[in-house]
């Protein structure tokens, strides 16, 4: 975390006519491919991206501290500006925001996967061959609107073979174990209590599960629920609050758009694709003086392993750049939630290539937008929860603290 | 200190079969020469590091905070991933544990030194010329078990001129000052109390150097005691619970050992030289997953100031860089617990040079482990406590951080 917290720029904090674009590419940084000994952005042809470090500020950051692995939720509040240690949100509660579902205090909400499991119960298929979001929402509704022992249960589709499931009811606890263990050749795992006051939460879910087996028991696939991710509504500050801005976020996922729903963004509508994201961004880009635009390809190509497909995305993005700078804003930052080397196929702990561009940024030597540049930036090595402060201070929308 | 704490490290951390090799060269960073303009890790031939550089992320690191010289204590603890801040070891629990001797609960424990006065009582030499451990064996015979208000005071030889003081009784309170005033030409100190709970205990230390100088007046040298760094037992979680890790230490001299033994590794017993070390290294490979290998004589020429040879110690130690690389853990790291520059005869608050080699590494453009190459490093410059959870990252052995 930053050595200030969210009380500390809230007292510096100044509403200007300023604008800010917090570029946040999913994944962002990589690791060397064995053959060629380059990363995803050092392959990558991407011209207007190194001319925009050239005019920066460039550095690597930390999504939460040295050596730790960031989840999306961490990685996407420390770029917000919230210590990522403090504010930890439960995966179900980032479903339910991501589709728009109205958590009230007391609901406990989890993340859900359709799975495939055979006639021993062991899990075949995690995520049931990601069946369509169209059979999910069948599925859903055969499991939807349960009640249990006075606590109603609510299935919710999200996309493909994901689902939310939200628990309504009184005296209900999120401090229960996952039943997804988040691997095949096992049967689902028994919700367990991690405390004696979340016992009859665990055991309504552990008799709902059941009931969803029975339910999906005449089906080849797609014959089990996996859970995972407990947690209640997510009480943060709001960034209105603390930074005094009309945020917006565009995002074409659904659990970035809960993310910023949880700071307090307003949810711009847009479609899937990155030109989709940048039009909607034109398009609303006098209402708001601050955006939050998420670039996901880049993740889930890291995420699959496809190297060139990350690096294509990563050209995708800087084709469009230009777009994005014509609106001329104040402060333009491109920074990413955390590594996803398509080497590794999944998140890692590696340091973020992060840049900041303002008229004021003091630009440093930098001129491409790769790891091994940004060492040399002037940034250095910052913890993520230190871009907010600094996109604010570009913008001049922070006073000078003490006399 | 990281900004994270152990407890959020074992949150995280996971047992796997991969190995990490903790190799902490003793005051390993320097400061230039005054004729040759360069640093001892400069002046070095040290190819077989500087390979091994060329294929790590390098960098930095400070072992308690920018600007402050660190002892060997809090300077490993860093290099364990213990806050030096909050985990505070007094040097009289560390020799304690370096000559095996197991401190109770309620124990007092302190350094000390045989040291020479005139027939003023003035000190002449702090150490008493060295002498011989058969020597301060025999002087600690004279003045062992002697029991002084209920108290009983354990006088227990260490290494030469070194031994150290036991307290063994009731009520007793470590929040004493020292007798050691660690300068010639003035006579030892009078302990004093902190605190009204601790002037009992100050009292009996007093009567006891009373008459450990009435039993050693009719020498010519080696003729007095000090005292320093009173502490009781240590309480430190286990590097087993903390990292799930099976790990071991190699050390060749006592309270190294001491610090390995109080964060709960299994002490190998080894020989004194670095050859030793590695062939226990060797010996005992296939039965942990970490391994702390202790390098003393680079400290011990730097606090001598003969910078030529604290030079010939790293160009020595460089030597057997094959034979631990040759082990090919997955991870390896080479730290410094603080710099000890031949110049300043003594510890320094100096940024230390730290490489970290593995599979996953992300190695940057850095080319010779030298101070002034690291500055250059992909790490940056890093707290040392965040040097073990890259390690355990870089081993794989940390699950993510949320969702």
């Amino acid at each position: 975390m930053s050595r200030v917290n969210l009380q500390f720029i809230k007292g510096l904090a100044k509403t200007t006519p300023s604008k800010i674009i917090l570029l946040v590419v999913d994944g962002l940084g990589g690791l060397p491919d064995n053959v060629s000994g380059k990363t995803e952005l050092e392959t990558a042809n991407t011209p207007n991206l190194d001319l925009l470090a050239a005019k920066s500020i460039c550095g690597l950051s930390d999504p939460v501290s040295p050596g730790i692995t960031s989840g999306s939720a961490p990685g996407h509040l420390a770029l917000f500006g919230y210590d990522p240690i403090t504010y930890l949100i439960g995966r179900g509660a980032l479903e339910a925001m991501g589709i728009d579902f109205p958590l009230m205090p007391g609901d406990v909400a989890a993340r859900g996967n359709f799975c495939t499991v055979d006639k021993e119960g062991i899990i075949t298929d995690r995520r049931a061959g990601r069946i369509l979001t169209e059979q999910s929402t069948k599925l859903c509704d055969l499991i939807n609107n349960i009640t249990i022992d006075g606590v109603t249960v609510l299935a919710l589709p999200v996309k493909d073979h994901r689902m939310c499931l939200v628990l309504r009811g009184k005296g209900l606890s999120s401090a229960i174990s996952d039943s997804d263990p988040q691997q095949v050749g096992m049967a689902p795992l028994k919700v367990l209590a991690d405390n004696p006051g979340a016992e009859r939460t665990a055991e309504i879910i552990n008799k709902y599960l059941e009931r969803v087996k029975e339910i999906l028991s005449s089906y080849e696939s797609a014959n089990m629920l996996l859970l995972r991710g407990f947690d209640g509504k997510p009480e943060l500050p709001a960034m209105s609050e603390i930074y005094k801005l009309k945020p917006a976020a565009i995002a074409s996922y659904p659990m970035y758009r809960g993310l910023a729903r949880a700071v307090g963004m307003e949810i711009l509508k847009t479609g899937i694709s990155v030109e989709d994201e940048i039009a909607t961004l034109k398009q609303h880009y006098a209402n708001h003086d601050f955006f939050f635009i998420h670039i996901k390809e880049t993740d889930a190509r890291g995420e699959d392993g496809d190297f060139s497909a990350k690096v294509k995305a990563l050209e995708h993005l800087d084709k469009l750049i230009p777009e994005i700078t014509a609106l001329n804003p104040d402060v333009i930052v491109v920074a990413g939630d955390h590594s996803t080397p398509a080497t590794m196929k999944g998140h890692s702990w590696h340091s973020v290539p992060v840049l900041i561009h303002s008229q004021w940024c003091r630009p440093d030597a930098v001129q491409q937008f790769t790891e091994l540049a940004c060492i040399y930036g002037g940034l250095g090595r910052i913890a993520a929860t230190d871009i907010m402060p600094l996109a604010m201070a570009n913008a001049l929308k922070l006073n000078k603290y003490g006399a």
